[in-house]
């Protein structure tokens, strides 16, 4: 067994890459730019560069290397198939032996989603800590997602387990999605949801609201207000964690996880959100699970890398 | 290890039992009448006693008795307790626990809620043989179900896995649901959804059809009809499986299941059924689990004893 495991995390900007001592210290954590031109060729040979520039730095050898743990921005089978991945310009692939021909040093990759895998990541080292299983719905540009189950990730056939934000919540929903299907649960109860909610309620409500006097609309500004007492902003967040609480509703009747996460740019609204997302849950939710805790992520950017480290731990 | 194993289905009517050998082969399988006066108590004890009278006729010792599997129709969690039993008036309690009071010859005894345990039996037995995971929907009064991963049963945290029949589809609906919620699944996908949905339509449409004359409309009439083309009877089953599709499509999103299965008295509809849910899911479901199979289960009332049986197997 070697000393020192490596989490890749690819996203669409920015791969985000660490060095962790099998004990569980991160002892790094940095940055590249995803280059995505190409068909998205430059991503893994890029993140490989990198791994090899750390070991030299940190004078680490390749047979100390345990593994490699990578999260990709689509769906991972169990067998380590990439079914695509539109923002990086990726079709179906098997990602292990790709990167057996670009890293033949290291035979222990584990690949995965990167929602599913920063899952793992707060299971183990964030907001989940102490339960055995979360299903975590992060609220950021879209809505994001993924289940721990038993301790490691829940990937689904074709890992498509997790993949909350084009759930149809609504078939009548006028406006289109990004995914072409109309009423989707990231047209609501993402960061970008929050504020389209919001720009309809004021048009169709004409109540004073400090909603009409910002330059700019944004998901921080809807939280704030709604703190405050404007009730415009308040029924937009009520909206918003409407839907959210129903879709974790079903999230229960399906795995029934021992605790829900809320991570994302939006959870940093904390207890208001968290207070409306549990009214609605209850609302909604099936007797066995009404009383599951739900929770804040805690690990930020960080949760993809710490996910990747112990998905390595775990073997897959 | 023994060399005989007791599946236990245990419904609000009747007890179904199953003799089975430990290399598959069911021997006996009958029924008793439930008896659920006073709580629930007689419940396991005649079960037992159905047990021990087998045991005699077929000379089985108890050393011979390599477990016995219990299905019961509510939420039982990974540690044996029993979440109540509605149907039953069984409340909370440790079912291992108690059977271990009433048989003490045999420690080997597993739990698990019916639909799931069903869901087992089918996967393994039935409509999902070469399957490793499914999600099963059981069309009946209600609408049940359940969920195998890996070839084991899914409880989820408070043995909530599966529970679909009360997730709110529609949280506009005006009818109550038996649960006291509105929009239940059950009230639109089950033989008494479908009865339903067409009474409804048969008010507010004035189309002749063959549902008018009918003297008792069952959701077997209306599919039938369907089949032969009258048209507000292929309206209402469409509207039944747009739901249904449309709450297997956030299934898929959660647990991306290798297989759906469609078990329970309305699934003797066969292709009808199945083409219209179909139709329905593929509108609505994630494009990872968009070509999910969706098959009719096999075994009928026999998959809860198949069920127990594999459980006992795969000790739990």
């Amino acid at each position: 067994m070697g000393n020192y495991i490596f989490g890749v995390d690819i996203g669409g900007t920015t791969i985000k890459l660490g060095l962790f001592r099998t004990d569980e210290e991160l002892l790094e954590k940095w940055e590249i730019p995803t280059r995505t031109m190409d068909g998205g060729t430059y991503v893994l040979p890029d993140a490989v560069n990198s791994i090899r520039r750390t070991m030299k730095k940190y004078e680490v050898t390749k047979s100390q290397v345990e593994g490699i743990g990578i999260g990709v921005p689509g769906p991972v089978d169990e067998k380590g198939i990439v079914h695509g991945c539109v923002n990086l310009g990726w079709g179906k692939f098997d990602i292990r032996e790709h990167m057996g021909d670009l890293f033949p040093e290291v035979s222990n990759v584990c690949a995965g989603n990167d929602a599913t895998i920063a899952t793992l990541g707060e299971l183990w080292f964030g907001g989940g800590r102490g339960y055995g299983s979360a299903a975590m719905f992060t609220l950021g540009t879209g809505v994001g997602g993924g289940i721990a189950m038993g301790g490691k990730i829940f990937r689904g056939f074709h890992g498509g387990a997790g993949e909350w934000g084009h759930i149809v919540m609504n078939p009548y929903e006028k406006d289109v999605c990004n995914c072409g299907k109309r009423g989707c649960l990231e047209q609501y109860s993402s960061a970008t949801g929050i504020v389209r909610i919001a720009g309809h309620m004021l048009k169709e409500d004409e109540k004073p609201s400090e909603l009409r006097n910002q330059e700019k609309l944004t998901a921080k500004i809807i939280c704030d207000l709604a703190k405050e007492g404007d009730e415009l902003a308040q029924k937009a967040l009520e909206q918003c964690s409407d839907y959210l609480g129903r879709a974790m509703s079903y999230v229960a009747c399906a795995v029934d996880p021992e605790i829900f996460l809320i991570g994302g740019g939006m959870s940093r609204a904390g207890a208001v959100l968290l207070d409306s997302i549990r009214r609605s849950y209850e609302k909604y939710a099936f007797h066995a699970s009404m009383e599951t805790p739900i929770k804040c992520a805690r690990l930020g950017n960080d949760a993809g890398i710490y996910g990747c480290f112990k998905m390595v731990c775990l073997k897959g």
